[in-house]
């Protein structure tokens, strides 16, 4: 059922096939980013056909009102989104009067290729019309040594024939979001100018009825080109440009350079975008396209260098792992705590590009291990700075203490399903999980006594008033909530939630206990840490005495039981082919959700108990949500099951490659690329850090070998698995004792 | 908490306020309708201040595209509505150049009255300005003699000065919803024009996206008047009228008629729209206003002799009982068996305006017993003639035989709530229970053996097909539902629902067995009926033993059960006032839920079983739904407590006139207005039907006493109880047994 558009590489997306059918997800595919801003894989150049042009700048975003069938008290406001922001790559061409267009156009020899080693987007063809035949090579990258940076070049040779070329270079402010509400545009024009050579445009988002500021955005363009042109500017609403033109002759060889330095009041009063605009591209006036791009280069290879996973002997698991990890850091590199990993990234604008729990749940534990601690810290103070936003969350239920939400920009709740939005409030848990996780990776306590304690307590303030004391049962129970298989809506004792939610208070009880004087600046009183241990000790934890399982939630057990297998090839995915109701009832589980719960408290369970809910649950699973394959290619590698972890780990590193869920052409999975990392360290190599550093490493059967780095407090460790052996090396830092395969070893560096 | 705008009065809503801050509301209560059309109580005259106009015509709507946030399998393309129609009332007059405008203008002597007898609408004032004092006195009623008939007469009489007057009164089609999900306008003019001094406009909706036909609706106008007047006629698009004016002097008294007849391609075809309504207005030509009103008066005194609930001492539950009967009479009398009653009739444009299962539930009982049997045999028949849009609704979720909607015109479900449109499948249940109830009421088993059965068959099907087999408890389940009581969501188990469905197998297989050449002609086979009495024998229904209850689902008794008296004032009602997290999560119900089946099968329970439950949960009660009231007050007084009966009846009897939920301004509770009958008649009066007719009547403490009417297989009844005794008569028909008080009694004409 997969769609697979480009060549399989190590280190390449590459096609020789215009595929004009599927040209949204060639885009998705193609999209880069630099961590301020980044881009689908759009032509620079007019395309007539399907088509969805999206440039996306972090933390720009409109709330956009409300919109639902039925309304429910305690719906937010507005639905935040990243928005479509000004097209700065726009080059339109035109050869002898008519518009280079690809989608109409005769051409040949077309190739396109992403090089995920160096960020770099490259594409050419050559166009053919008549006697005239002209090869183009496009080729472009967003900056990770200058954020605000876009550089883009076209090199064009006429083969044969006497064309004429007019190329119309600018940015466009007509852009709209495919998902507004209402259909409206989020832009409006402050400045559309030319000023000493540079064209510049600035834009502002719309007012909105929110306490939500606007923001203004700067594009500001300094071409260079080859004499050969004549140039002219033009402005008109929203749309400033420089047009080239020239008759060329056969041989002719002429080049354009594009650089566009993009401005946000996010960073710069918009009265100071101009200057701040021209000082970038100033500074930068003496590189060419080809200097900075080596400066890129060497940047992404000190990246690779710390974060890179070497497969032998399997490219498509190679090729899967570098794309996910390339668009990664394309994403986030954790360079403004400001900003989060949007499901979409800067790749398409479903889910609104805002912040999920999915960042904390998955993408933590790999920026801890392939970048510096302050990376993470960063994610950390993220949700620390949008505690104000949660304590209003959880007041806005009626609730004590502070709900994250489970869509923000600003920590104030987006999402409006009630059974998302006010029952899957297991993300909560989560905020509290990544500070437990930071905490034992990096050995550092700082954060956890610091800021980390506030949101804890808010945290643990909200569990304790979100459970009821059932007194026909006499215990504490959930009720109405979202486990994270969202195959089922509004249960109660979701066993996960219901655990976390007891871990959060334990982890808060113990750490008031460490760190006393917390206790007293946080107004925890010797009342409400007495509720929470009896809530700790007298919640109720769904359990079968027959099969000896974790109940995923009271009714679970009542369903028509049957594994996945039962179900025909057409009725798959069941969230494409069942209706709603269908899917709710039956017992297909969309992703891990006891067996989330076993990965996140891996040591707390025998390995009996792992294997009994494993082999119970995973037979149910549709491993329908793109998070699902890497924590059951985790646990089915510690549990031997090394045939399952290899296919897990195969559908969560080829997700958007091969568009297993056939809806990549809406954007790339961003924060699920996480998945295949952590399917290789800690599925494959069986990394755990609860205590200690640890490996328990194989080989997937196909495979010759692979390495890999990770930072641990301080040091940086070399793993390298192959046919013969697993080596561990220490390559910085001081002596530490790990584990490997269940037996001590001391490792020290050059030894 | 209530708002009381009008006097009380046993037959009139009358006010000498003219309320301008409350004018939707006094709009919702002086609505009128014939059946056929029907409209808010607007002013005919200009109004500048908050107002909704809105005329409706029964059957005329439009398929609005489905508006949701997030998209389920299963969701309906559009939600029907009833759409606001030409405003043929438009008078707009002008004095000296001024404007009349009740919202501006100084008025004295303001009166308006809707005088239920008669079902004629009044209004009257004095304008003021300067040296001018004019009377105006505007009457309306629609006709139930000629059902496409409205009338109105404008009286004026100077009082002091010279006013120039000018009335231009006519047809408006520029109309639209207030609840259309893009804001779109409905209609588009076909016609408007002047025809012979008849004044018409024909509009169509405009085109949808769905297989849904358009509907055209043709008014024309046909004025009489003072000889004073000079006229012209106007017309521009969408609106055609005449105009009228005059010099006039003190002490004159002119008049002003004006006659509509409206119709619609629901009964005619367009291009034969001008001619129908010209013979209409040509066949009344002769008839003033007083005349046709003469005839009006004297067909609503032939329904009131059969319906009216006379209660003598209590001039508030008096005119509560009459305002009900009078606005649902208005709203459905059984004509045409295309129609249903919608829940706000034509009174507003909240939910769209269609049918829901409060008909069988709630209507039937009480049109069977105050109106012919046709009238509910149409009812009935309705749900038949949409019995393949219901098969449509059950194979869209994947489930066999037939699922009737939330919501319809067709008979395809309208309703985009996944918790309401795919889980309130109890409505399905009451399909059947209203031919159960049709039949033992009215002993005709013609409609159940032959339209019935089939109902009865695709309905049962689909229960067969909706609950599954749990093995661990080897019983039958109905997973996934919402009760009654939308105060709970996703249940399993839900008591009523299950034993609905055990009853609707259990009825289809004992009328199967009954009518045996029915099971062939329906392809009943022979493993279908032994699998649904395989379902009818293990269905599963909760019970609590220690309570000796039947339990509302599987989990409710492990909630925080406790009475709604431990609610403080400021958070009733609880749908304002607290998150709907809170509301799913408390024990509060919003209507009668394991109560509505025992007020359905209140032969199958014993006294103390009744009294245990409704001991249980009438505590828990918000009755913040419309429809609990009057099952609750039946209960009650079944039980012997008179007191909660009482108090019952007078929530539900003004919930309209009392705007007791604060929400009348969008309409009137159409549907629930059967409640206080349901309360008066089942509840005071104890009568029943199950088994032969019985009454056991009580006088609620503060009345003088009460009589009412009902037919009975073919009689006609007299009750009347007073401070004395019960007097029960025949007033038509043969001798039949009945039982009062538990004694049997032989009734006999003028015995």
């Amino acid at each position: 059922m997969y769609k697979r558009l480009f060549d399989v590489d190590p280190w390449k997306i590459k096609t020789n096939q215009l595929d004009k059918t599927n040209k949204r997800l060639q885009e998705s595919l193609t999209s880069i980013g630099n961590g301020y801003m980044g881009m689908r894989g759009n032509f620079e150049e007019a395309y007539s056909g399907d088509t969805h042009r999206g440039t996306y700048i972090a933390g720009v975003w409109y709330p956009d009102k409300t919109r639902v069938g039925w309304w429910k008290n305690g719906y937010p406001e507005y639905f935040g989104k990243v928005i479509n922001a000004m097209n700065f790559l726009s080059m339109e061409i035109q050869i002898d009067g008519v518009e280079l267009d690809l989608a109409t156009n005769k051409v040949e020899n077309f190739y396109l290729e992403l090089d995920m080693k160096n960020g770099l987007l490259t594409r050419s063809f050559i166009y053919h019309k008549d006697d005239v035949n002209i090869k183009f090579e496009f080729q472009r990258f967003l900056s990770i040594v200058q954020k605000e940076l876009c550089f883009i070049q076209l090199q064009i040779e006429v083969l044969s024939g006497n064309p004429e070329l007019v190329i119309k270079s600018g940015i466009n402010g007509n852009v709209k979001n495919e998902d507004s509400n209402y259909n409206e545009m989020f832009w409006e024009e402050k400045q559309c100018e030319v000023k000493e050579n540079h064209l510049f445009l600035t834009t502002e988002t719309i007012k909105n009825d929110f306490n939500v500021p606007r923001y203004s955005v700067t594009g500001m363009v300094e071409h260079s080109y080859s004499n050969d042109f004549n140039t002219t500017f033009e402005t008109k609403s929203m749309q400033s440009s420089e047009v080239f033109s020239a008759v060329l002759t056969a041989g002719t060889k002429v080049e354009l350079e594009k650089k566009i330095a993009v401005i946000t009041s996010r960073d710069i009063p918009e009265e100071q975008h101009v200057k701040a605009a021209e000082d970038i591209l100033n500074n930068y006036k003496n590189e060419t396209f080809a200097q900075h791009l080596a400066r890129q280069i060497e940047k992404w290879r000190q990246r690779w260098k710390q974060a890179d996973i070497e497969i032998s002997g399997d490219d498509e698991a190679q090729q899967g792992i570098r794309f996910n990890l390339f668009q990664l850091f394309s994403t986030y590199y954790g360079e403004d705590e400001r900003l989060n990993i949007g499901p979409k990234g800067f790749t398409g604008e479903k889910y609104g590009g805002a912040t999920y729990w999915d960042t904390e749940a998955y993408a933590v534990p790999v920026y801890l291990a392939v970048a510096k601690p302050e990376v993470t810290k960063n994610l950390l103070k993220y949700r620390y700075n949008q505690l104000e936003g949660a304590y209003l969350n959880a007041q806005r239920q009626g609730l004590k203490g502070a709900l994250y939400p489970m869509v923000t920009f600003t920590g104030v709740e987006c999402h409006n399903e009630w059974e998302i939005t006010f029952e899957e409030i297991h993300r909560n848990g989560a905020m509290v999980y990544a500070i437990y996780n930071y905490t034992t990776y990096t050995g550092d306590e700082s954060y956890l006594k610091n800021e980390g304690l506030e949101v804890i307590v808010a945290v643990a303030r909200f569990w304790a008033d979100r459970v009821h004391y059932s007194k026909r049962n006499e215990c504490y129970m959930i009720h109405g909530v979202t486990g994270p298989n969202e195959y089922e809506n509004n249960v109660n004792n979701n066993w996960y939630t219901n655990t976390l939610a007891v871990w959060v208070l334990r982890y808060a009880i113990e750490n008031l206990v460490k760190y006393p004087e917390r206790q007293e600046e946080l107004d925890v009183t010797e009342e409400e840490l007495a509720q929470w241990k009896k809530i700790v000790k007298n919640m109720y934890l769904p359990y079968d005495e027959k099969n000896k399982i974790f109940i995923q939630h009271d009714t679970f057990l009542d369903k028509d039981i049957q594994p996945v297998t039962n179900l025909s090839e057409d009725e798959l995915p069941i969230n494409q082919n069942w209706s709603w109701d269908k899917i709710l009832r039956s017992c297909f589980i969309k992703q891990a959700d006891v067996l989330q719960g076993i990965y996140f408290f891996g040591d707390q369970f025998t390995q009996k108990e792992k294997e009994r809910n494993f082999n119970f649950y995973e037979p149910l699973t549709v491993h329908e949500s793109s998070l699902s394959a890497s924590v059951h290619a985790v646990l089915a590698a510690e549990l031997g099951k090394e045939e399952k972890a290899v296919e897990m780990y195969q559908r969560t590193a080829r997700l958007d490659l091969d568009n297993y869920n056939n809806d990549t052409q809406d954007g790339l999975h961003v924060t699920s690329m996480t998945g295949s990392w952590l399917a290789i360290v800690q599925g494959f190599a069986g990394m755990r850090t609860n205590n200690g550093l640890s490996f328990q490493p194989f080989l997937p059967k196909n495979w010759e070998g692979y390495n890999f780095r990770v930072n641990y407090q301080g040091r940086l460790i070399a793993i390298n698995v192959d046919t013969k052996m697993t080596q561990v090396d220490l390559i910085e830092g001081e002596d530490l004792e790990i584990t490997i395969s269940g037996s001590k070893k001391l490792l020290s560096v050059n030894k």
